[in-house]
């Protein structure tokens, strides 16, 4: 078994880490981190507030026995104590702790904090794998016997695992896109009112649409000489919020640079889609992109629970008349599934596989 | 006075023109129609359901003057009843009774039926007052002594009002929009049920991509020897319905023909926004867009009452990377004010104005 | 195995009685029976409506080897194909077609048709069990061989479920109940219009407060000399939609007839939440009742799904200042899952264990 | 014109208090007053955030002329600025500077830190009007010029105000209420969450029954021997928040104690509604109760507006079975306005009227 070490264990993603964690084949989760707030209690106990109400933001229960484990201090850990430290630390905490860890062992984290520096790769299993090697650059760069690899932002996640097909038997110009995202993506802490999202769209997320456009273009990029060059993708994308909890909805249009039909695109995504089949991966989804011919779909409420919410939902795939080679299609991507925690595990058993990461 | 007769009077539409009319200073409500069903009943009466529940749907409440008025049948009406005829029947109502009236006297309509016929105009005042002359033609080729004039597509509305002053300044070649269409859009019977749309979105609404892709080419076309030449525009769409009651927002990217800062178009916008104001038409909006430096809006629940639900509010201005030329921003639009009745009835005020529209 | 028939196979709670027998170990689906219009398709098809979309409620998907089944005209069965009729049938039609089943055949109804009639009982088993022997009397009454039980309406389900122990330890003077109904309760045809329930609670639902008035009366009642006394409990409700999917919450006040501290009624719940236990019924839930501390549950989105929703779950248990011996809490009952098919098989389960039911 | 300084001006309530006073023919803002932070700057500017947002959260915007005016500290006034001080503070802060303002002048408080003080009234309009005179023994006692006076729970004020004409005519034994309340209730900071209330309902409003039992029998109690008699009335609560954004619907339970009729209980308040018209109140809707046929209402989004959200709507009058002389209805109070900053601009119009408060 690989040794887990969950950072920042009490939040969202912490919480949705132990629940994909907690009964993997590969993992065993042997320290719950959290601030020192919550430090020397037992996990059960941090988990209440301070009217001793159970705090617990996931569908599916935590197993006594991790409730039963103590909670420690992150920052009191060095990295020698597990050998992959899932973080789902806020950008500042992250840009702190993250590297004490990687100095010693692998770390898989959601935050932005490492995402755009140029030896760190933003991965997505099944899109951009290759890029894992980035890290032998940045253990040889930074001196680290661990490294940090990061998970891109929810709503570039969806679009990136749409546009590989696509980019690799067609090539893609332009993309522009428009997100309906989910509460869920905005936190707790600072999270939208249910007084504001009330039969209401807020049609702005701040930094969002930045993290997309240069997100994707480095997940789509290639990596040579140990570095990656961005695609070549021109990237333009509106972010809005809408009261849906999981499940963000994207409508995308995309100029593929040769011409492509729509069934094309289709049987280019139907037959990517199984390309993680055969790693035998725990998390994988069977099919990274499901194609809906129902033009009602995907819808949230229907589709994010797809293949236990790690499958992109496909729906309106047509021929768009305003760009050249134009396609355009909504999508659907569970962003506290595939986009967050358990999007993260799929990343470490990619690690695993590719010989990156080891138990003892 | 103008003498004027509400057709479907019982309907949503129908009671929204009931609204916009029954205190109107140049117009003055002669006949209710509706069905057979409601025919020879109070207007008052014609309201209760089976239960004997006021189905009344507007915000505004309906005068008891109005209230006290008998309906009459709809199909029993000739054309020469009153001057002007306010459809808002369902489209194959509409394609039966509107020619009916139009032989003597003015039909404006919510409906599509004629939208699409060379020689009837889709009129939004400010933006194509010029295309009003086709009813000459229209006139002519029917051999009728009133005429239709049509409403557009309460999607098309915004988009088409935001386009026209960046059209005339810049040009247009290419249109992405992506809308987050409002529940009322989709009327009461067959409407959306709370089920479906709640913690949802439905990524589909059957025939609007189309009427969007058609009716804003028309709209923003030129009027050449008694016909319309379509905008030479690629349009594309994406239309999807939100759990939101009125008020249509839409995500927008345009590529102009003359490169355009954010500020000239801001600038072009606003300056077209105060061109209804010298007509003196009652139900005008002191200006037609009202543009946003708040990146938060525009919202729904808070932008679609601006001037009465007459203004199209416009936010997020800003540069697109995607596009040649590209900028990009974010509308509201009300779809059951300026989207509809009380923007028919504007267009009416128009057809007066313009010597289209005489009482007695 | 038990030969089960399902009436009504294509409308909601036939579909739910499919997802609660389709991998059932005592019972085997033999017959989808529907109207005329669906006979003679297989189930696959006649679940698709006229645009070709497919018409599937439930969360959980219908099993392949259900899809291909054909669908039979329930008006062409005469209740000899099968030893037991799952009725999802609309009142009228229920009317007309369980006697006929019920001349061979157990009929198993979620249909108000009969649930007044003096020997058919209204069941929930563990709280009314032995009313079953009411069938006999129906029986020999009416010369079936069959027979008839209801399912009772699903917002006095939760109510009797946890006045039940209540009764018998410490007696039932008043009760007075309000609920806040799900959206699933109103089904489709005739559902609530998004548009009525955003932003908005429907404080009216017709003939909800009486049924829930006369069946708790009739629930909790005593079998004697072969017809039900209606226990002696003044019960009164008010009933409201709200804007929910799934899971009726109810606040209830109820005055005992012996003085009862809360913990004692606490007791009472959990002691007699597990008597369900020893019988072995496959879609019995541990504890009809589940006893909350936490004084924010039960919460419809959070609880609902406790014990595949058949569980009941109280909180907020706490003296009440206004009744005598008053006692107050809150419930959240699933109205489609105990509440309707899966609470009706559940029901099923027990006339077997009972002997009422038996396979070839 | 009698001064008025807003204090907590900046907040949601003091955004009322403006909306309330700007264009009042009695009052006249001659001081907006905030914590130190807002101190020195222009309103217009103290109410826009970090981020440079416009934070308003009324319906009605303010006037230009309020906007100009400086915001002062609230801790820096010592009660001789103004003749009345609008006091939306929170509990702490109230407790701080009522008093020190009272030592001069009224203070018309919507907070609950003097509510349950013995020589503090708990004011509604027409309910318990008398109560005023409670004001004369707190300036003798306390040794103020001015005194404090207080706004109820906006929970308990529609259920005071349909329970004054039925306590009147018939008397009244038991109360028990189920409030369904809307999120405007829970203010902005620490309000709820969209995730947390988007398709649920949350059982528990932490103090609010409490409140809603102590303070309705305070407010329809006697004044005697300048002490109020709590009315001898058994008051249980069950208060719960629904996804709505303004109005709190009420089921109401009463139990009389001579018989009374629906029929009388709908007269009693119709008699009663009108009573404030004789004082010319200008805040002071023209009923104070509207009582509905519809069986459909009183519904938040219909019926909160009425009179300007300063009439409680009584829909669904009928007998109740449970109790002794039992009587049942569902009530609808907006909760932002009768329920808060304009209600307690009503009561300032009574302290005027009754001479408790003077201009210059």
């Amino acid at each position: 078994m690989i040794r887990a070490a969950v950072i920042g264990a009490t939040g969202i993603v912490g919480q949705q880490f132990v629940v994909a964690l907690q009964r993997h084949p590969w993992f065993k989760i042997v320290h719950l981190a959290a601030s020192e707030r919550s430090a020397g209690k037992r996990y059960r106990e941090a988990l209440r507030d301070q009217r001793g109400a159970f705090q617990w933001y996931c569908d599916e229960a935590p197993d006594s026995a991790v409730l039963d484990m103590p909670v420690v201090d992150a920052s009191a850990l060095e990295g020698t104590e597990a050998d992959v430290y899932f973080s789902g630390l806020e950008t500042e905490a992250a840009r702190e702790l993250e590297p004490r860890y990687a100095r010693h062992a692998a770390v898989v984290s959601t935050a932005r904090a490492f995402r755009d520096e140029p030896d760190v790769p933003v991965l997505i299993p099944g899109v951009n794998s290759d890029h894992l090697h980035l890290v032998e650059r940045q253990q040889k760069q930074r001196g680290w016997k661990g490294y940090i690899v990061t998970q891109p932002n929810c709503t570039a996640t969806g679009m990136a695992i749409t546009l590989k097909p696509i980019m690799d038997r067609f090539g893609v110009d332009q993309v522009l896109m428009t997100s309906l995202q989910a509460l869920s993506g905005a936190g707790r802490a600072g999270g939208v009112l249910g007084l504001d999202i009330l039969d209401n769209v807020i049609p702005f997320i701040p930094n969002e649409e930045e993290r997309v456009e240069i997100e994707s273009r480095k997940i789509l990029g290639r990596l040579g000489e140990g570095a990656i060059q961005p695609a070549d993708i021109r990237v333009s994308a509106t972010c809005t919020r809408v009261n849906v909890r999981d499940g963000h909805t994207e409508a995308v249009y995309v100029s593929t640079r040769k011409p492509a039909s729509v069934e094309e695109v289709r049987q280019a995504m139907e037959e990517y889609a199984v390309s993680l089949q055969p790693l035998g991966l725990p998390s994988a989804p069977d099919h990274l992109i499901l194609v809906s011919d129902d033009p009602f779909r995907p819808q949230p409420r229907l589709d994010r629970t797809a293949e236990d919410g790690m499958a992109t939902v496909v729906g309106r795939l047509r021929r768009d008349g305003a760009l050249a080679n134009g396609i355009k299609y909504v999508l659907l991507s569970h962003n506290t599934k595939m986009g967050a925690a358990k999007g993260a595990v799929l990343m470490a058993e990619l690690l695993k596989k590719d010989g990156f990461l080891r138990g003892d």
